[in-house]
């Protein structure tokens, strides 16, 4: 059995998405639930997803372990997996770490971009690595089962999230230094502590982390897929497309700046590009996923690896999640 | 004019501590209105404090800015202004920094011993310094009159705040380590930066920061207070003495541990000796204020520099908030 996975989307979410989704034949897709949001917020966020399942009960439902994904290939529906990319649901408190896995909950990255309670973002200066706080927190994460996603922190912190970690962690979406030095792109040795660790790399669609931006070619992206399998083993990747589909432009200013400063920051992106950046033709929804199959084994992928790349291995690492 | 200001009290506040504080001739005290609460537990705090000056109107009331040390004086009351213990309140939105200002807040540390989105504390393993997030905070504070205080940071953090801010900043109780090596008191490369960029510093008289801590005698006190002088100038020395008259044994549990762990920290303190240490019997309120100019004047201080230690430092420091 194969299952196609996209393990990190933040659409502007609609049956048209949705529909899009099932037309690309994924089994599931980790969604961002959560910016900036707190605990009362990210209520707010789950309300609105019971709509969206209600009202597309045809298409997607809630998934809360790998048994949803097999239901899903079995029923031709999503399985829809809650993420936050930013710890601000658990606010100060770790209890909230059990109640928002109850709501479903399943990935949490530990910072998003900035300095957090409990590690350092990528767009910081210093990286002090996982806080006292954050111990307590992988811990409480591994306990109930969410997954550690490190993919806007800072490298110390990845690495610490490694080790203190006991099961493997995530960097759901992001891509290797070595082809596109972006700030949220990872290091090899990181990679390769990540694949030690058995933990996953999903790998990013967002034109800011590619080489060549929007004008990257799918030979390109696929030629760097082999070199980071031959990095880190073909089974600790698949992809994270980071996919952003109908969000308007004050989203992602909003992503970048939160509330957490009166000047505005461009991220990845600058003042005359501060939207959204345009996707590259052979990926401008998940629909490409079948472009990407032909583009890895056209690089030499076999069929089992290229399966394994689009979904199985994220398959077999949400078998270890609970 | 002389002036008597305890520049650091976090009590539980009763009719009987401000008459105590008035029997100490305190023209002005700064008190910790919030350690770990948030926004709307701070506006909690806040309701509570406005009971207690409807209640105790003819001892004391709430002070805004230096002028109301000198009414203070004038009226024989205490003026209490506010501050927190942790940036908190301020949660991940830079525009609470003006709300909170106008309810009061005039002191705000930037991290109460574990790391804040702000900067880090004196507890954690390794300090990044000032955030990209404690930057923005720094200018805003600046720009409506919070004063920086780093009494329970660490010591990079330190450094960057002093160099970040256009105000002189505070570290409102703590003890050089010279005199007693603990985790919040501070090297005497920090006392000189503070020094040197007009910044205070208030002498701690909380047992877990002194020498022999309850067993701490008057003279050795004023021998150290003697020698940080000698540092720093007796200008920028003045007393913020952490005094938590008649709070329960549950107060500082809460003080250290927050939410934020499901294990037991005992911080300054240890599993046998996990609650408030007792004060030295020459300080066992503010009343020892007394003691403590008996004392100065013991190790050498003149009239001028003692009275200077005890209130009028603080009183000039206040000057230049707004």
């Amino acid at each position: 059995m194969n299952y196609k996975i996209d393990n990190l989307q933040y659409c502007k979410w609609s049956r048209e998405v949705f529909q899009i989704n099932r037309d690309a034949g994924l089994d599931a897709v980790h969604v961002t639930v959560v910016y900036h949001e707190d605990y009362d917020e990210f209520l707010e966020r789950i309300n609105e997803w019971s709509n969206h399942f209600k009202e597309n009960s045809d298409l997607i439902f809630l998934g809360n372990s790998y048994k949803d994904i097999e239901k899903a290939k079995v029923e031709k529906k999503t399985a829809i997996f809650f993420g936050f990319q930013n710890c601000s649901p658990i606010e100060d408190d770790i209890a909230l770490i059990e109640k928002v896995h109850n709501h479903g909950c399943r990935f949490m990255q530990l910072t998003y971009n900035n300095q957090s309670l409990l590690a350092t973002g990528c767009y910081e200066k210093n990286d002090s690595g996982v806080t006292n706080f954050g111990r307590e927190a992988i811990k409480e994460m591994n306990r109930v089962g969410i997954v550690i996603d490190m993919s806007h922190s800072a490298e110390k912190s990845t690495f610490d999230a490694i080790e203190i970690s006991e099961k493997p962690i995530a960097i759901t979406h992001a891509n290797p230094i070595f082809w596109h030095n972006a700030k949220r792109n990872k290091s090899e040795d990181l990679l390769k502590a990540l694949a030690e660790s058995n933990g996953m790399l999903g790998l990013s669609l967002y034109a800011h982390h590619l080489k060549d931006s929007t004008n990257c070619t799918l030979e390109s992206f696929c030629e760097m897929t082999a070199r980071t399998a031959e990095i880190m083993g073909v089974k600790n990747i698949g992809i994270g497309s980071d996919l952003c589909l109908n969000q308007p432009d004050n989203v992602v200013e909003w992503m970048r700046n939160g509330t957490w400063a009166k000047t505005k920051n461009f991220g990845e992106g600058s003042k005359t590009k501060a939207g959204f950046p345009q996707q590259p033709d052979w990926f401008i929804d998940a629909r490409g996923f079948k472009n990407l199959e032909i583009g890895l084994k056209k690089v030499g992928f076999n069929d089992k690896d290229t399966n394994d790349i689009l979904g199985n291995n994220w398959f077999n690492f949400y078998k270890g999640i609970n």
